[in-house]
């Protein structure tokens, strides 16, 4: 309590010393940024084309495609200082036929059909598809306890649910996470055939989440879905009683060449500090079964927006703003890796590297890695951006795609969404447009765009 | 400003020297609230019958009289010390044959079904509708200056849209609804023959939103819709094109004797102050054409599972808690206000009274009318709070039902939800149990067990 109480008192004086003037004229300015979403947003219908007329969109598609060159015309329409493509070499996985999987044997429930989806990334089963016993795990630690004689020839299925009691749905989704990521390499490890691994996610149904896995370089590749959380609760059920079930699985997947494709970068031109940067993105990549609204269409139109609102407001930046929708986040962060690196190349002075990728929803505040300093600079802001429910600021991290920017010395954050619906449909065919309310998506990108001014105006 | 901050600090260090303890104490038990609300809450699967299985429930129909009978058999079966019903008369309203609304001779759009809801409490048309020209306007105001001869014999179209910068959809609401509450019988004083009233929404779509108006006693009862938000801008720009199109109109309704019903009350007395009584509460009426899920179902379960959590974490509290769904609150209130009469005639000291009717989104805080005294003493809680996104305290009133007790001496409050998707839904067809999100629902109903928690043990 005391530690807070001081926060407070710190953020008083700053708030003195930067000005009574100063801060309503912010106040104001704020205000109308909000005005101008509420009223005269646009990302909402650029949002509707995005997912709707082109779709989910992975790395290497003819959908990720389309949607930079939607990217480089909706902002070429703004009027913005340039705009510009910049190259990067992205991963081209295809998932091919849709997955199946089939309890084989069970004498309870014989050939029960269960939802899944291949992780993105992974390898095909043979042509007929494979059948294995099951064995299932808790965590990496409960695999390696079993060892190579108990999961030698069988599919791993990793069972652990999100832990519910965490508030912030992110850390649910953090501490389940590994089971997916990891745990394909770690089980193949020790001679399993393929993986099952139970949804990350929120809500107990019928939908299966992909999402990337990551192959060890020291482990075979065995092939590997996600199970819906209903089926992962029917399958721990059936082997109960049955602990020598067989699954079925068919994945038909295949990996392609690198494919040639590219960030989409618009800018507005400092009028003061040209060469001090402000970045504001999204990615621009989705997987592939849905329509990557929340993930990620709604942080690249909150994106567009920041900039479309300074040219419609009329208000010129002194440093320079650039609206980067960052291609290739969900299997590969080549787009982010790339981005930084030409940064560095080139010497661009980045200050700041704002991304919203936790959906479209309602404003909760901003999470960044940042100097002490400048942290406590932008929690003395908090006067003027809690009136639009931005009350969380913490030190949890930046975006994935702005986070490599934090060697170049800038400072990553990431927008806050409340996160209670986030994870019942991340990665799912249900990451629809209708799933994104508009005033939800508008108040977002005016938070962001509130943020931004304030760097922009007093730096960091 | 430095000063105030700066005795603010002092008032914190000063806190923590009298209750480091206490604080760690009440912090890790609101702590185990959320936890079993997130994992062994009942309210979901309680919300998914009340709303599928009885559904929409107005004031004197047998769904109001099923949800009476199934809220007390809920209630017994947690074991509380008494579960009863008080008596309560109610108006029987019933809505007959669907609406329904067509322009009749538009050039452009002729025959052109617009959808309408007749508002509660309406009066029937005369049985073959009614026909007549349409005036539109935007406010009482602009009405009172069309003057008589400009009303008399027409239908007013009220088409003022909530304004959209409001940040809290509840001001949007509150800046637009007295077209609904008030219009009709403005309008008939004027001679008008029929009101159309544009939905009081914060989207743009088909659904019309019923909603109570109030006849005044010195004017013709005349028959009043709301019209879809898009109907709406159909008929005003019609109406542009083609000044003397007509509306046909035709409202089903009928008054009937008024009916016994009841508000329904759980008890868990008190240990050390048993006559110091803490309502917690919902209504449990809703209107006829959607599910009643947001609008109140959510706010009846989360009440009723505040206490079941009491029960189940084994918590005796000093004081007496009680749920209470009341009854009526669309279109009477006659339930609040028999309950504030009755606590008064039996001399029950009441002292706060908590109603959660914003619907089951996440959770944003508190609002309240009560004495600066006890708000303060509130506000000190904060810190308890704000880990769970509780920041928004505030002296904006308490919940309708629970306002009559204002006048018994109670601080009466009500829960405040995110309230960007409320007025979407609130009282349309489209308010119903798939809208209702399962976590967002538990951490209402656990954030409103942490404030009576904190009222119980400290009291105000």
């Amino acid at each position: 309590m005391f530690s807070s109480f001081k926060h407070f008192a710190l953020a008083g004086m700053l708030a003195v010393s930067l000005g009574a003037s100063a801060q309503n004229q912010d106040s104001l300015h704020i205000r109308k940024i909000y005005d101008e979403a509420l009223t005269n947003g646009k990302s909402y219908e650029q949002l509707r084309y995005l997912t709707t007329r082109i779709g989910g969109r992975l790395s290497g598609s003819p959908q990720a495609a389309a949607a930079v060159e939607w990217a480089r015309q909706e902002m070429e329409k703004m009027g913005l200082d340039r705009v510009y493509l910049q190259e990067v070499m992205v991963p081209h996985w295809q998932r091919g036929e849709k997955e199946e999987a089939y309890i084989v044997n069970s004498k309870i429930s014989p050939n029960q059909k269960v939802n899944v989806i291949a992780l993105g990334g992974s390898v095909p089963t043979p042509g007929q598809g494979l059948t294995a016993e099951v064995v299932e795990v808790k965590s990496l630690d409960e695999l390696q306890k079993l060892g190579k004689r108990k999961v030698q020839g069988k599919i791993v299925f990793f069972s652990r649910a999100f832990d519910q009691t965490h508030i912030r749905t992110g850390q649910a989704y953090g501490g389940a996470v590994d089971q997916r990521s990891k745990g394909p390499s770690e089980a193949a490890k020790l001679g399993a055939v393929g993986v099952v691994v139970r949804s990350m996610s929120s809500a107990l149904d019928d939908e299966p989440h992909t999402g990337g896995l990551r192959y060890a370089e020291d482990a075979p590749k065995i092939p590997a879905v996600a199970i819906s959380t209903k089926g992962a609760e029917l399958l721990s059920k059936l082997l109960k009683e049955d602990a020598d079930l067989k699954l079925h699985l068919k994945v038909n997947s295949r990996w392609l060449p690198d494919v040639l494709s590219y960030n989409v970068i618009g800018e507005i031109k400092g009028s003061e500090r040209p060469d001090e940067i402000i970045v504001v993105g999204g990615h621009l990549d989705s997987w592939d079964n849905g329509q990557g609204a929340h993930d990620d269409g709604t942080g690249c139109v909150q994106s567009m927006e920041v900039l479309r609102m300074m040219r419609a407001m009329n208000y010129k930046p002194k440093r320079t703003i650039r609206a980067v929708m960052f291609m290739n986040e969900e299997n590969g962060l080549r787009g982010g890796t790339k981005y930084a690196q030409e940064a560095k190349a080139k010497n661009e002075k980045h200050i700041a590297a704002l991304e919203s990728d936790g959906g479209g929803f309602t404003p909760r505040g901003f999470s960044m890695d940042a100097t002490p300093a400048v942290y406590q600079k932008i929690v003395s802001w908090k006067p003027l951006l809690a009136p639009y429910g931005l009350h969380d600021i913490t030190q949890d991290g930046g975006g994935a795609d702005v986070t490599p920017l934090r060697a170049n010395g800038a400072a990553v954050m990431e927008f806050v969404p409340d996160s209670q619906r986030y994870f019942e449909i991340h990665h799912t065919a249900a990451d629809t447009f209708d799933k994104v309310n508009q005033r939800e998506l508008e108040l977002g990108g005016a938070s962001m765009a509130a943020l931004i001014y304030l760097m922009d105006k007093y730096g960091l």
